[in-house]
């Protein structure tokens, strides 16, 4: 399958911060998700076509690295590739500050195909999801 | 229509912090949820019971008053109590720190019931949530 | 005093949203919270500037109205009001679909400054923070 | 070192859901902190202590596996394992249905202890927090 790579910016809110006066670490998992939703829109699969489809991508595994902490106002990008969609969906996260490029945190997430209406596993994409994955254009 | 009292204890955990060492002034809701989610499995009107009758209750008025930055680990008290239900639920929240009594916090909220089908708003409450707050014992 | 008004723009993320698939009533106070930084950065007297006059300013109140509920994806624009900043800062919002205009949520709240070494209350505004109001251009 | 376990009681509640109707998969972390805070309180040791010797424990690393999802008012069970002290903080997680000690979700995570003034790694213990370790009794 092709990778496909994406870059999503987002600056760092207020209420994201903790005591600390960085971005808790719970928070990291909102910047992934904004930036995953981000890619798949950008490739034109988005969770309406998944509903079409009678697909979810529940997250099944979530492996996350800090490596420094986010501040206030700090613009970051979350590059972001599409590793795999067989047997289960993987996605690695570079979390960077947008004008440093120095390297933030990174994550992997794994997201398993579910059959909306039988709950059960599906180990392959479907072939719009497929697609639209050879098809893309950055 | 009798006026309904519950108490719903909480501790403030270190996610709800902000950089000031206070919980953050958005979290407070949380509080106040759940304690209006205790106060319905109280009264044996759940979230459940609105759904098979056919009803919701989003919370159309929030009005808020901070007097005292709740703090780490701090034991809390939400008194809660149902004002009305026609033509709309008010709820009245204080929040106190559970040992000393000292007032932090207090709320009022106001949600319309709304029919999930036609999406109409319903000025009653069902017969069955009012005979519940009539037969309410503490 | 010359009021202030400034717009925000935000857009509805997947983490934001309920069971009833619309943004969790108390997420609004993150948008309201990211409008009034982006305010404040816009009148050139940001937290740190607040910080380096000894001064913050924590929300005493706040009331909130909930018209109709945003959903996955919605744009959205913060329309922000600077009403007065003395006895105590006041501030308007109006949260509109950015596309069609419609008026989906308003908000006010009520900040009082602080003298973060003493604890007191100032009820007058620093003079920088009163300029940067007078000066301010859209 | 000798291995600490406790358990630590939760229960889901509605501001923690998603549109699927089941805890929003990055909520867990806020249960896995409530967990860790709660071993802490129960050795001895906590955050003020932390700060006492001039130390932080940020979060290096976090490795979750999603097994079956929460739901709305289900009461969970965290236990957890503090398994190393040095070089790191290591703590492993795994959350149970409280009533049928089903498997819902399992994680770990890595806390790297840094002294606060110099920013530096410090790849030992303090002597209190081992000793409050060794005396722990369950």
């Amino acid at each position: 399958m092709k990778k496909i790579e994406t870059n999503y910016k987002t600056t760092v809110e207020f209420y994201d911060l903790d005591p600390m006066n960085v971005v808790w670490h719970g928070n990291y998992i909102k910047y992934l998700e904004a930036a995953r939703c981000d890619m798949l829109e950008k490739l034109g699969y988005t969770y309406d076509d998944m509903r079409i489809e009678k697909s979810a991508y529940p997250v099944a595994k979530m492996e996350m690295k800090f490596i420094k902490s986010a501040v206030f106002k700090q613009k970051l990008n979350v590059k972001t590739t599409l590793e795999e969609l067989e047997p289960a969906m993987v996605i690695k996260y570079v979390i960077t500050d947008d004008e440093t490029g120095k390297k933030l945190f990174q994550a992997k997430s794994m997201q398993i195909r579910v059959d909306i209406e039988t709950g059960e596993t599906v180990y392959k994409a479907s072939k719009t999801f497929l697609k639209k994955v050879e098809d893309f254009k950055e």
